[in-house]
Protein backbone atom coordinates (compact mmCIF):
# COMPACT_ATOMS: atom_id res chain seq x y z
CA UNK A 1 0.00 0.00 0.00
CA UNK A 2 1.67 2.99 -1.36
CA UNK A 3 -0.97 5.46 0.38
CA UNK A 4 1.04 7.12 2.92
CA UNK A 5 2.58 9.06 0.09
CA UNK A 6 -0.55 10.42 -1.82
CA UNK A 7 -0.88 13.60 -2.17
CA UNK A 8 -3.93 14.93 0.49
CA UNK A 9 -5.72 16.54 -2.95
CA UNK A 10 -5.93 13.46 -4.30
CA UNK A 11 -6.92 11.22 -0.76
CA UNK A 12 -9.59 14.20 -0.87
CA UNK A 13 -11.10 13.09 -4.03
CA UNK A 14 -11.78 9.63 -3.13
CA UNK A 15 -14.95 10.16 -1.50
CA UNK A 16 -16.37 11.92 -4.11
CA UNK A 17 -15.82 8.56 -6.56
CA UNK A 18 -17.26 6.51 -3.57
CA UNK A 19 -20.19 8.27 -3.84
CA UNK A 20 -20.90 8.56 -7.64
CA UNK A 21 -20.08 4.24 -7.29
CA UNK A 22 -23.32 4.04 -4.81
CA UNK A 23 -25.34 6.35 -7.03
CA UNK A 24 -24.38 4.00 -9.58
CA UNK A 25 -25.04 1.15 -7.87
CA UNK A 26 -28.43 2.06 -6.71
CA UNK A 27 -28.93 2.55 -10.62
CA UNK A 28 -28.31 -1.36 -10.67
CA UNK A 29 -25.20 -1.03 -12.45
CA UNK A 30 -22.23 -3.56 -11.84
CA UNK A 31 -19.62 -2.44 -13.90
CA UNK A 32 -18.67 1.33 -14.78
CA UNK A 33 -15.52 3.23 -16.61
CA UNK A 34 -13.00 5.67 -15.72
CA UNK A 35 -14.78 7.38 -18.32
CA UNK A 36 -18.45 7.12 -17.15
CA UNK A 37 -17.23 8.12 -13.52
CA UNK A 38 -15.61 10.95 -14.94
CA UNK A 39 -18.37 12.11 -17.11
CA UNK A 40 -20.32 12.14 -13.78
CA UNK A 41 -18.15 13.86 -11.87
CA UNK A 42 -16.41 16.42 -14.60
CA UNK A 43 -13.04 15.06 -13.96
CA UNK A 44 -11.03 13.56 -16.28
CA UNK A 45 -11.00 9.39 -16.78
CA UNK A 46 -6.86 10.03 -17.21
CA UNK A 47 -7.07 11.98 -13.46
CA UNK A 48 -9.79 9.08 -12.11
CA UNK A 49 -7.16 6.12 -13.51
CA UNK A 50 -4.01 7.98 -11.76
CA UNK A 51 -5.61 8.45 -8.31
CA UNK A 52 -7.14 4.90 -8.22
CA UNK A 53 -3.82 3.87 -9.31
CA UNK A 54 -1.87 5.27 -6.24
CA UNK A 55 -4.36 2.98 -3.72
CA UNK A 56 -3.60 -0.46 -6.10
CA UNK A 57 -5.15 -2.21 -9.07
CA UNK A 58 -9.32 -2.10 -9.31
CA UNK A 59 -9.96 -2.91 -12.77
CA UNK A 60 -8.53 -4.22 -16.21
CA UNK A 61 -7.62 -2.13 -19.33
CA UNK A 62 -11.16 -2.81 -21.28
CA UNK A 63 -12.93 -4.45 -18.65
CA UNK A 64 -13.84 -1.58 -16.54
CA UNK A 65 -14.53 -1.37 -12.98
CA UNK A 66 -16.93 -3.68 -10.77
CA UNK A 67 -18.72 -1.26 -9.04
CA UNK A 68 -19.25 -3.23 -5.80
CA UNK A 69 -15.75 -4.46 -5.72
CA UNK A 70 -14.16 -0.98 -5.97
CA UNK A 71 -16.69 0.66 -3.70
CA UNK A 72 -15.74 -1.38 -1.05
CA UNK A 73 -12.17 -1.26 -1.96
CA UNK A 74 -12.53 2.37 -1.03
CA UNK A 75 -14.79 2.19 1.61
CA UNK A 76 -11.86 0.31 3.37
CA UNK A 77 -8.92 2.86 2.13
CA UNK A 78 -11.17 6.10 3.74
CA UNK A 79 -11.96 3.76 6.78
CA UNK A 80 -15.72 3.74 6.51
CA UNK A 81 -16.01 0.18 6.01
CA UNK A 82 -17.19 0.65 9.97
CA UNK A 83 -19.53 3.17 11.33
CA UNK A 84 -18.05 6.06 13.20
CA UNK A 85 -19.58 8.11 16.22
CA UNK A 86 -20.04 11.59 15.58
CA UNK A 87 -20.91 14.20 18.26
CA UNK A 88 -22.25 17.44 17.16
CA UNK A 89 -21.76 20.32 19.36
CA UNK A 90 -24.28 23.52 18.84
CA UNK A 91 -27.85 23.12 18.15
CA UNK A 92 -29.16 26.17 16.60
CA UNK A 93 -30.90 25.70 13.26
CA UNK A 94 -27.63 24.24 11.50
CA UNK A 95 -27.22 21.76 14.37
CA UNK A 96 -30.88 20.87 14.21
CA UNK A 97 -30.71 20.04 10.39
CA UNK A 98 -27.77 17.92 11.16
CA UNK A 99 -29.26 15.86 13.75
CA UNK A 100 -32.30 15.09 11.58
CA UNK A 101 -30.01 14.63 8.42
CA UNK A 102 -30.29 10.75 7.29
CA UNK A 103 -27.61 10.69 5.39
CA UNK A 104 -24.53 10.08 7.61
CA UNK A 105 -25.46 6.12 8.27
CA UNK A 106 -24.72 4.47 5.67
CA UNK A 107 -21.47 6.53 4.04
CA UNK A 108 -19.89 5.81 7.73
CA UNK A 109 -20.93 7.96 10.05
CA UNK A 110 -23.74 8.04 13.00
CA UNK A 111 -24.41 10.89 15.06
CA UNK A 112 -23.93 9.62 18.95
CA UNK A 113 -24.88 12.63 20.82
CA UNK A 114 -25.61 16.00 20.62
CA UNK A 115 -24.42 18.98 22.98
CA UNK A 116 -25.18 22.78 23.53
CA UNK A 117 -24.13 25.21 26.21
CA UNK A 118 -27.78 26.87 26.27
CA UNK A 119 -29.54 26.13 29.51
CA UNK A 120 -32.63 26.68 27.14
CA UNK A 121 -32.02 24.01 25.08
CA UNK A 122 -30.29 21.67 27.57
CA UNK A 123 -32.60 18.62 28.13
CA UNK A 124 -34.83 19.73 24.85
CA UNK A 125 -35.08 17.23 22.06
CA UNK A 126 -34.06 17.60 18.17
CA UNK A 127 -34.40 14.87 16.24
CA UNK A 128 -34.03 11.77 17.85
CA UNK A 129 -31.70 13.04 20.36
CA UNK A 130 -31.94 14.47 24.02
CA UNK A 131 -29.70 18.00 23.81
CA UNK A 132 -26.63 17.08 26.73
CA UNK A 133 -25.23 19.95 28.80
CA UNK A 134 -22.06 21.13 26.61
CA UNK A 135 -20.38 21.53 30.33
CA UNK A 136 -20.51 17.26 29.93
CA UNK A 137 -18.78 16.93 26.78
CA UNK A 138 -15.05 15.65 27.77
CA UNK A 139 -16.88 13.04 30.18
CA UNK A 140 -19.36 11.54 27.36
CA UNK A 141 -16.38 11.53 24.60
CA UNK A 142 -14.16 9.68 26.48
CA UNK A 143 -16.37 7.34 28.07
CA UNK A 144 -17.19 6.50 24.54
CA UNK A 145 -14.22 6.84 23.28
CA UNK A 146 -15.22 9.22 20.23
CA UNK A 147 -13.04 10.74 17.72
CA UNK A 148 -15.16 12.86 15.41
CA UNK A 149 -17.08 15.74 15.95
CA UNK A 150 -18.99 18.49 14.42
CA UNK A 151 -19.19 21.65 15.41
CA UNK A 152 -21.71 24.22 14.82
CA UNK A 153 -21.52 26.75 17.34
CA UNK A 154 -21.13 30.89 16.74
CA UNK A 155 -17.92 31.89 14.91
CA UNK A 156 -17.36 33.52 18.64
CA UNK A 157 -17.44 30.31 20.24
CA UNK A 158 -15.80 27.71 18.22
CA UNK A 159 -12.33 27.57 19.18
CA UNK A 160 -12.77 27.34 22.63
CA UNK A 161 -14.88 24.66 21.82
CA UNK A 162 -12.63 22.51 19.30
CA UNK A 163 -10.59 23.66 22.26
CA UNK A 164 -12.42 21.22 24.59
CA UNK A 165 -13.18 18.88 21.78
CA UNK A 166 -9.24 18.57 21.61
CA UNK A 167 -8.70 17.73 25.09
CA UNK A 168 -11.11 15.30 25.14
CA UNK A 169 -9.68 13.19 22.75
CA UNK A 170 -11.61 14.50 19.36
CA UNK A 171 -8.87 13.48 16.71
CA UNK A 172 -11.28 15.19 13.29
CA UNK A 173 -13.48 18.25 13.70
CA UNK A 174 -15.93 19.46 10.78
CA UNK A 175 -16.47 22.92 11.11
CA UNK A 176 -19.31 24.58 10.13
CA UNK A 177 -18.42 28.28 12.13
CA UNK A 178 -17.06 31.04 9.27
CA UNK A 179 -13.57 30.83 11.10
CA UNK A 180 -10.62 29.18 11.30
CA UNK A 181 -9.81 27.27 14.26
CA UNK A 182 -6.10 26.34 15.45
CA UNK A 183 -5.15 22.32 16.70
CA UNK A 184 -2.71 20.32 17.39
CA UNK A 185 -1.08 18.75 13.82
CA UNK A 186 -2.53 15.21 14.90
CA UNK A 187 -5.81 16.74 14.83
CA UNK A 188 -7.52 17.00 11.38
CA UNK A 189 -10.10 20.22 10.60
CA UNK A 190 -12.28 20.22 7.51
CA UNK A 191 -14.59 23.37 6.85
CA UNK A 192 -18.15 23.69 5.40
CA UNK A 193 -18.28 27.75 4.44
CA UNK A 194 -21.16 28.18 1.95
CA UNK A 195 -19.65 31.46 1.33
CA UNK A 196 -16.45 30.29 -0.01
CA UNK A 197 -18.32 28.20 -2.93
CA UNK A 198 -20.48 31.20 -3.60
CA UNK A 199 -17.36 33.32 -3.84
CA UNK A 200 -15.28 30.79 -6.00
CA UNK A 201 -18.05 30.86 -8.62
CA UNK A 202 -18.43 34.74 -8.82
CA UNK A 203 -15.18 34.67 -9.66
CA UNK A 204 -15.76 32.92 -12.45
CA UNK A 205 -19.66 34.38 -13.45
CA UNK A 206 -19.19 36.97 -16.20
CA UNK B 1 -4.31 41.29 -14.86
CA UNK B 2 -3.38 37.17 -15.20
CA UNK B 3 -6.42 36.22 -13.91
CA UNK B 4 -7.94 34.28 -16.96
CA UNK B 5 -4.89 31.29 -16.46
CA UNK B 6 -5.36 31.46 -12.59
CA UNK B 7 -5.36 27.56 -11.91
CA UNK B 8 -9.20 27.23 -10.70
CA UNK B 9 -7.42 25.78 -7.03
CA UNK B 10 -6.11 28.93 -6.73
CA UNK B 11 -9.07 30.58 -7.09
CA UNK B 12 -10.66 28.48 -4.77
CA UNK B 13 -8.25 29.67 -1.63
CA UNK B 14 -8.67 33.57 -2.49
CA UNK B 15 -12.03 33.00 -0.30
CA UNK B 16 -9.87 31.73 2.18
CA UNK B 17 -7.37 34.25 2.52
CA UNK B 18 -10.75 36.82 2.42
CA UNK B 19 -12.15 35.79 4.93
CA UNK B 20 -9.11 35.19 7.36
CA UNK B 21 -8.24 39.25 6.16
CA UNK B 22 -11.75 39.92 7.57
CA UNK B 23 -11.14 38.07 10.78
CA UNK B 24 -7.61 39.97 11.55
CA UNK B 25 -9.18 43.56 10.42
CA UNK B 26 -12.48 42.57 13.31
CA UNK B 27 -9.60 42.40 15.64
CA UNK B 28 -8.34 45.60 14.95
CA UNK B 29 -5.09 44.50 12.73
CA UNK B 30 -4.39 46.78 9.65
CA UNK B 31 -0.99 45.24 8.50
CA UNK B 32 -0.30 41.13 8.27
CA UNK B 33 1.88 38.92 6.43
CA UNK B 34 1.80 35.90 4.39
CA UNK B 35 3.80 34.08 7.61
CA UNK B 36 0.74 35.32 9.72
CA UNK B 37 -1.54 34.49 7.34
CA UNK B 38 -0.65 31.02 6.41
CA UNK B 39 -0.24 30.11 10.19
CA UNK B 40 -4.00 30.76 10.38
CA UNK B 41 -4.63 28.87 7.71
CA UNK B 42 -2.31 26.08 7.91
CA UNK B 43 -1.07 26.88 4.07
CA UNK B 44 2.57 27.73 3.42
CA UNK B 45 3.40 31.72 3.13
CA UNK B 46 5.67 30.78 0.04
CA UNK B 47 2.11 29.52 -1.92
CA UNK B 48 0.08 32.57 -0.53
CA UNK B 49 2.64 34.48 -2.05
CA UNK B 50 2.84 32.68 -5.06
CA UNK B 51 -1.43 32.41 -5.45
CA UNK B 52 -1.33 36.44 -4.80
CA UNK B 53 1.27 37.31 -7.22
CA UNK B 54 -0.85 35.62 -10.08
CA UNK B 55 -3.49 38.45 -9.37
CA UNK B 56 -0.63 41.58 -9.15
CA UNK B 57 1.68 43.10 -6.09
CA UNK B 58 -0.57 43.74 -2.86
CA UNK B 59 2.47 44.02 -0.79
CA UNK B 60 6.49 44.86 -0.37
CA UNK B 61 8.88 42.36 0.83
CA UNK B 62 9.81 43.20 4.19
CA UNK B 63 6.84 45.63 4.65
CA UNK B 64 3.65 42.99 4.71
CA UNK B 65 0.07 43.49 3.37
CA UNK B 66 -2.68 46.08 4.17
CA UNK B 67 -5.34 44.20 5.25
CA UNK B 68 -7.90 46.98 3.75
CA UNK B 69 -6.71 47.19 0.60
CA UNK B 70 -5.32 43.55 0.10
CA UNK B 71 -9.24 42.56 1.62
CA UNK B 72 -10.93 45.47 -1.72
CA UNK B 73 -9.01 43.73 -3.99
CA UNK B 74 -9.71 40.05 -2.93
CA UNK B 75 -13.34 41.56 -2.80
CA UNK B 76 -12.82 43.05 -6.29
CA UNK B 77 -11.21 39.92 -7.82
CA UNK B 78 -14.09 37.52 -6.82
CA UNK B 79 -16.39 39.99 -7.55
CA UNK B 80 -17.97 40.58 -4.05
CA UNK B 81 -17.41 44.02 -3.94
CA UNK B 82 -21.40 44.31 -4.49
CA UNK B 83 -23.94 42.42 -3.10
CA UNK B 84 -25.25 38.95 -4.99
CA UNK B 85 -29.33 38.10 -4.74
CA UNK B 86 -29.39 34.09 -4.21
CA UNK B 87 -32.33 31.85 -4.94
CA UNK B 88 -33.11 29.20 -2.69
CA UNK B 89 -34.62 25.81 -3.60
CA UNK B 90 -35.86 23.75 -0.44
CA UNK B 91 -37.19 24.42 2.53
CA UNK B 92 -36.24 21.79 4.55
CA UNK B 93 -34.27 21.89 8.00
CA UNK B 94 -31.34 22.87 5.91
CA UNK B 95 -32.95 25.14 3.64
CA UNK B 96 -34.94 26.93 6.96
CA UNK B 97 -31.08 26.84 8.56
CA UNK B 98 -30.00 28.85 5.38
CA UNK B 99 -32.71 31.21 5.19
CA UNK B 100 -32.03 32.29 8.96
CA UNK B 101 -27.96 32.09 8.28
CA UNK B 102 -26.74 36.31 9.03
CA UNK B 103 -23.83 35.22 7.63
CA UNK B 104 -24.46 35.95 4.08
CA UNK B 105 -24.65 39.94 3.64
CA UNK B 106 -21.57 41.01 4.74
CA UNK B 107 -19.64 38.99 2.62
CA UNK B 108 -21.28 39.54 -0.95
CA UNK B 109 -25.02 37.59 -0.77
CA UNK B 110 -28.03 37.84 -0.51
CA UNK B 111 -30.95 35.25 0.08
CA UNK B 112 -33.50 37.28 -1.91
CA UNK B 113 -36.47 34.33 -2.16
CA UNK B 114 -37.17 31.35 -1.47
CA UNK B 115 -38.95 28.20 -3.00
CA UNK B 116 -40.24 25.13 -2.13
CA UNK B 117 -42.51 22.42 -4.01
CA UNK B 118 -44.51 21.04 -0.68
CA UNK B 119 -48.31 23.17 -1.12
CA UNK B 120 -48.07 22.47 2.88
CA UNK B 121 -44.97 25.18 3.12
CA UNK B 122 -45.75 27.41 0.35
CA UNK B 123 -47.16 30.47 1.71
CA UNK B 124 -45.51 29.60 5.25
CA UNK B 125 -42.68 31.84 6.73
CA UNK B 126 -38.90 30.85 6.72
CA UNK B 127 -37.06 33.21 8.44
CA UNK B 128 -37.80 36.47 7.32
CA UNK B 129 -39.12 34.90 3.50
CA UNK B 130 -42.32 33.93 2.42
CA UNK B 131 -41.95 30.64 1.10
CA UNK B 132 -42.81 30.53 -2.49
CA UNK B 133 -43.91 28.36 -5.23
CA UNK B 134 -40.79 26.49 -6.70
CA UNK B 135 -43.36 26.76 -9.74
CA UNK B 136 -42.92 29.89 -10.24
CA UNK B 137 -38.70 29.57 -10.15
CA UNK B 138 -38.40 30.50 -13.28
CA UNK B 139 -40.56 33.79 -13.79
CA UNK B 140 -39.05 34.79 -10.53
CA UNK B 141 -35.52 34.22 -11.31
CA UNK B 142 -35.90 35.78 -14.67
CA UNK B 143 -37.91 38.96 -13.59
CA UNK B 144 -35.31 39.97 -10.62
CA UNK B 145 -32.19 39.03 -13.04
CA UNK B 146 -30.52 36.12 -10.78
CA UNK B 147 -28.07 34.28 -11.34
CA UNK B 148 -26.61 32.55 -8.41
CA UNK B 149 -29.02 29.78 -6.79
CA UNK B 150 -28.58 27.39 -3.28
CA UNK B 151 -30.18 24.05 -4.15
CA UNK B 152 -31.40 22.15 -0.36
CA UNK B 153 -33.91 19.52 -2.00
CA UNK B 154 -33.60 15.91 -0.95
CA UNK B 155 -31.05 14.40 -3.71
CA UNK B 156 -33.95 12.82 -5.60
CA UNK B 157 -35.28 16.34 -7.09
CA UNK B 158 -32.06 17.50 -7.41
CA UNK B 159 -31.37 17.44 -11.65
CA UNK B 160 -34.90 18.51 -11.76
CA UNK B 161 -34.30 21.35 -10.19
CA UNK B 162 -31.01 21.74 -11.37
CA UNK B 163 -32.35 21.92 -15.05
CA UNK B 164 -35.27 24.41 -14.07
CA UNK B 165 -32.60 26.73 -12.25
CA UNK B 166 -30.43 26.58 -15.28
CA UNK B 167 -33.21 26.97 -17.66
CA UNK B 168 -34.16 30.23 -15.78
CA UNK B 169 -31.10 31.62 -16.53
CA UNK B 170 -29.25 30.83 -12.98
CA UNK B 171 -25.85 31.03 -13.68
CA UNK B 172 -23.76 29.69 -10.34
CA UNK B 173 -25.77 26.64 -8.09
CA UNK B 174 -24.74 25.58 -4.47
CA UNK B 175 -25.77 21.93 -4.57
CA UNK B 176 -26.40 20.92 -0.73
CA UNK B 177 -28.04 17.47 -2.02
CA UNK B 178 -25.46 14.57 -1.69
CA UNK B 179 -25.49 13.82 -5.56
CA UNK B 180 -23.53 15.00 -8.25
CA UNK B 181 -25.88 17.30 -11.27
CA UNK B 182 -25.39 18.11 -14.52
CA UNK B 183 -25.00 21.52 -16.29
CA UNK B 184 -24.19 23.02 -19.09
CA UNK B 185 -20.06 23.94 -18.60
CA UNK B 186 -21.20 27.43 -18.67
CA UNK B 187 -23.22 27.05 -15.09
CA UNK B 188 -20.73 26.45 -12.39
CA UNK B 189 -22.29 24.02 -9.77
CA UNK B 190 -20.19 23.33 -5.97
CA UNK B 191 -21.28 21.18 -3.44
CA UNK B 192 -21.82 20.83 -0.04
CA UNK B 193 -21.77 17.54 1.58
CA UNK B 194 -20.37 16.79 5.15
CA UNK B 195 -19.54 12.99 4.59
CA UNK B 196 -17.00 13.78 2.07
CA UNK B 197 -15.30 15.93 4.45
CA UNK B 198 -15.89 13.14 7.37
CA UNK B 199 -14.82 10.95 4.85
CA UNK B 200 -11.99 12.70 4.22
CA UNK B 201 -10.85 12.77 7.73
CA UNK B 202 -11.43 9.58 8.85
CA UNK B 203 -8.79 8.29 6.13
CA UNK B 204 -6.10 9.91 8.31
CA UNK B 205 -7.81 9.03 11.97
CA UNK B 206 -5.40 5.90 13.01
Amino acid sequence: MRSSHVPDIVVGRLPLYLRALNHMQAEGNEITSSQELGERLGISSAQIRKDLSQFGEFGKQGTGYNIGYLSDQLRSILKVDRVWDVVLVGVGDLGRALANYAGFLDRGFRIYSIFDSDPKKIGKRAGDFTIQDAAELRKAIQADDIQVAMLAVPSDQAQAAADALVEAGIRAILCYAPTSITTPASVRVEYIDPVLHLQHMTYHVV
